[in-house]
């Protein structure tokens, strides 16, 4: 099986002539198409919004065209909420969800009006410290046993997020006694699930929640986060997620629980990977073969480039650049590897593609999310530059390769 | 059982109230007498050197120390090379050792007279390419299955490192009608190891190889590197290796192979986490503390500080100023958590420690190595300061944190 090719492969060649290789690749085109699709799924919902994960890709450019597509942006630290407030992104277009945080970044979430989602319910005289609590807020819920979907992310009981399903009564009837006006509630306890029903399942546990909190201490929850976790069939075998279904199946629980009630609730979701991955590949080249216990094709890129597959074991799917897609090319089996010291820095492990040259060009998909933005500079290796592809088919760098100045910036080069 | 305290109480608080945590903080005297160790294990040796493995810790300041007490620098990329070349390491005081290696990186490593470290039998024709090859040349052997070490680093079977047994003797064979002068014969196979015994192993299958090597292909091995591997004990119950030991086991080896006869060889060392690690030591400050499914301590440190707890579930000891080694504090189990969203991001689950407050500075053990050097920005985190206490007692930043204009340097920050 073969993925769909995203770009064309003399398009790829063409770009590795002028750019040097390793270096990312995102489709605008494709950027917009996702989060278009997030807001279509949910355009039942008065007051849907996808909140994209900056932590996904911070890349500024990334976030004007979701800006445009009317996303907000979830930022977990300072830095990601100076990126959003350099480009204007503020208040209520943003949602501030972290965990352990410092009190300085609460007061700087404060001040730019971001909708604040408190992780603990000690977070609350924390934030209400920082001059005062806000007109909103939202509290984290942890579900702990009561999902049983310890397969998919580890078990929610050994999560270090969120408040217990006890926990969320006292903290919203807290801030209801300290003036808080609305109120709103996230979850968010799976991560690149493909599995339909729990998001549906997620969606109803909250809505039971909102329930059970209006009966129990009578706050309105104004708005619920689904979280992300939308997952991207990174193997060619897997069947992407339909989100269009998804959000139809909780548009009908949704109106089970407030059709023709006195309740409503603005659904917001907070998807990074979903948004931006199949819109990304990493560009790399063939610049080592060899042939020891096992077969090793090395190339440009490394671990610190895309640290999944080293990290996670996670698949990213391979093609090359005139031989995926073209008969007449004997396979073989191999481990396509980078250059670090470390044995886990391989992109893939016995995988089967076509016998491979120096030279050839490697197009790794789906690393549009969770792969610049977790790449280091492990090995003295430097992290590479990022093209995008506008609508109108220029292409523009994003970002710059790092330089071996950038390496040592934070050493006192003049004490040498 | 508690660890040693390399830096008193009274000491860490002081420094916690002049600079912001976290940070590293590094013991010049306890470096150098590491560094000496490694000296005086092989003093036996003529010749012999340990190269610092830079990628544990390429700080300037470290590698200068390494310098003065006569450790050499193991180099595995060009920036590694580039900040030798600054503080003037150079020549034979530098090994090269990379895998899956891009030209331009051996030609720089040749332009510095390094000692070359070749992965694989084709680098021998790469390396001649870069105008020719230089009078030494050291080659990378893979043992394979000859170890059963499986348990240790995965198989090395699986390593994508070095040569197999076989293809040492056509490698060496080649290099020689090549007209190199002088060879080396390296193995880099376990990692963290505790186990004394593996060590002599090891240099005794090298001995077994250099005298293979001159009966089938009549190259006289003049070096062998024995790898790194050295093991921190880094839980208080693990037993520390005892490296004179190991050194005088190694000697014992080497008379038998080469005491009266023909051959002799310098031994050379190549250990980051064994001359680095225990020297240095992460302080961090207590920020959070939440009780939901589990006890939580929050930290201001996280897995861009220090990423191998997160990455490879490794134990880092921790103490707490004023409270570990104190009568009068009741414990409580507890996970200590930094702010990433990512769940892994731990610095340990389940660990007994004194009932913590917001506020107590906790001391993370043996981070001296691999330490600061694998820390990311993922989630928008910027990395810390390190600090060196001199032998003099006085205190240097040796690297100032970052800013978030470092975060976003590769950004055309003009264009947002």
């Amino acid at each position: 099986m073969t993925k769909e090719l995203k770009y064309s492969d003399e398009f790829i060649r063409l770009l590795a002539d002028q750019y040097p290789t390793p270096f990312y690749l995102y489709d605008e085109r494709m950027l917009r198409e996702k989060a278009r699709l997030f807001n279509r799924a949910f355009e039942w919902n008065a007051g849907y919004k996808e909140y994209f994960a900056v932590k996904a890709n911070p890349n500024p450019e990334l976030l004007k065209i979701f800006r445009s597509e009317g996303l907000g942006c979830d930022c977990s630290s300072l830095c990601e909420l100076l990126i959003c407030e350099r480009l204007g992104i503020v208040g209520d277009d943003i949602m501030f969800t972290s965990n352990d945080t410092p009190v300085s970044e609460y007061a700087y979430a404060k001040k730019l009006n971001a909708i604040i989602n408190l992780d603990d319910i000690s977070d609350l005289g924390i934030l209400e410290g920082c001059g005062g609590l806000p007109e909103v807020i939202c509290f984290r819920w942890n579900p702990g046993a009561l999902y049983n979907v310890s397969s998919v992310i580890g078990n929610p009981v050994e999560a270090k997020y969120g408040l217990t399903t006890e926990q969320l009564a006292v903290a919203f009837a807290a801030a209801k006694s300290k003036g808080v006006k609305r109120f709103g509630l996230h979850t968010m306890i799976a991560s690149n699930l493909l599995d339909e029903e729990f998001f549906v399942l997620t969606a109803r546990s909250l809505f039971e929640r909102i329930v059970e909190l209006r009966d129990r201490v009578g706050v309105n929850i104004s708005f619920v986060n689904l979280g992300g976790g939308f997952g991207v069939a990174y193997k060619p075998e897997q069947t992407p997620l339909d989100l269009l279904k998804i959000g139809r199946a909780i548009s009908g629980e949704y109106n089970k629980f407030f059709d023709g009630g006195d309740l409503s609730c603005k659904i917001f979701t907070e998807s990074g990977r979903l948004v931006a991955a199949e819109a990304g590949v990493l560009v790399t080249r063939v610049i080592h073969k060899k042939d020891t216990y096992k077969k090793y094709v090395g190339v440009d890129a490394s671990m610190a480039n895309l640290m999944r597959p080293g990290m996670y074991g996670a698949y990213h799917h391979i093609t090359v650049v005139g031989k995926s897609n073209v008969d007449g090319y004997s396979n073989e089996t191999v481990d396509v590897v980078g250059s670090l010291c470390e044995n886990c820095d391989k992109f893939a492990i016995d995988r089967n593609l076509p016998v491979l040259d120096i030279g050839d060009l490697l197009v790794i998909h789906d690393a549009g999310a969770h792969g610049y933005s977790m790449g280091f500079q492990y090995n003295g290796k430097l992290r590479c530059a990022e093209l995008l592809l506008e609508e109108s088919g220029d292409i523009r760098i994003i970002r710059r390769a790092e330089t071996f100045d950038d390496y040592v910036a934070t050493l006192n080069i003049n004490n040498w």
